[in-house]
């Protein structure tokens, strides 16, 4: 019973495998830099993504597709960057398939794009195993959530390419260990850029914003 | 395709169901109140939980079971309480089953325990489809991660019997809002009980003690 379940995972795994690598290709000709956000419920990453929309949509070209399981709030919020938003509601499934971001492409001129942003669904587990056709993936670690996080769900970490530890406007008062953070992102994935962040106070936004921009000339000079 | 995986998977959540039920008439036969502890990663359940067996073991025979993807850091955290504790690694599973429960509790003598707390691994999502027999479900919802969070995650505040808001000691720092909070839990779970807590500053623990000892007493009289 157990490898029929496994068989039949793999056989979704590998058909969402090549949609994403069909939607990679088309992002990288039409030059568009992606980047897949995740963490666990609670981080603020809908805070940080509509922080880095503002700051970003008078210099660039950016949109964002964001998931949740039920509701559109999100999109809602992050639509006062005014930046293209849309919302990709799973209906209960804890994380997006390179078949729900292709269908809610489907009419935008990925041309008309110099970095788009995916806000998966608010989960630590589920998510690591798709590929959205992403150039980047950015997992969020905030510092009221304990150091130990990429330990416990290494699958995750271990997947990303950056790590934005966010709400560091908090670091004091929740006495946040930033050599155990760091030992620990670098644990399960050594050399990992880090960038402490804070859409509050925008601590970190202008180095991680310039280098999403370094990131995108590097992707479309090759 | 998805209709053959849908089947394969209820018969695995029946399966679960049947021992979660056998499960939790030994429980009652013992006079064993259980309570299965759900979150997001980082709300502090294990901070909670290890004030909650400190404060309760000189007056309560108390125990635990704890879940995790990868590490046994939980176990040895909460063991400084004093009260039996015992890991339960999921090697990646987003979720307890029932079957990990009876097999971690087998040569533990449920007579002699009037608390049984098991806490599940941090997911807002796959937990809530797994019965593990316990009595009582209580979420955790800290401040600090966004007051939205039971209208994101809908299932599982709905399938829980009690709501835990943990480290209000931070309330004011992040700009807590109790009455949205409040709103969305009662939206998806009307009537849900609810405590303020601090494992920090001990807030609540008292209360949520109290209602505890009154729900085992009204359950092994019946």
């Amino acid at each position: 019973m157990k490898t029929r379940l496994l068989e039949i995972r793999q056989g979704v795994l590998s058909k969402n495998d090549r949609l994403a690598q069909s939607l990679r290709q088309q992002f990288h000709k039409a030059g568009t830099l992606v980047i897949n956000l995740v963490s666990s419920p609670g981080t603020g990453k809908t805070a940080f993504l509509e922080r880095t929309l503002t700051e970003m949509a008078p210099h660039y070209r950016v949109a964002a597709l964001v998931g949740d399981l039920a509701t559109e709030n999100d999109a809602k919020r992050l639509s006062r960057s005014g930046a293209p938003v849309r919302q990709i509601v799973t209906d209960g499934m804890c994380h997006l398939e390179a078949e729900m971001v292709a269908a809610h492409l489907a009419d935008w001129d990925l041309a008309e794009l110099d970095f788009l942003f995916i806000e998966n669904v608010g989960n630590l587990v589920c998510p690591s195993g798709y590929d959205l056709g992403e150039d980047l993936r950015a997992v969020l670690l905030s510092v009221t959530e304990g150091e130990d996080k990429p330990l416990k769900y290494p699958p995750m970490f271990n997947s990303a390419d950056v790590a934005l530890i966010t709400k560091i406007d908090l670091a004091e008062v929740v006495e946040f260990d930033r050599e155990a953070a760091y030992a620990n992102l670098r644990a399960v994935r050594p050399n990992v850029t880090i960038f402490e962040t804070s859409a509050k106070s925008g601590a970190g936004l202008d180095a991680w914003i310039d280098w999403l921009a370094a990131q995108r000339k590097m992707r479309t000079a090759s």
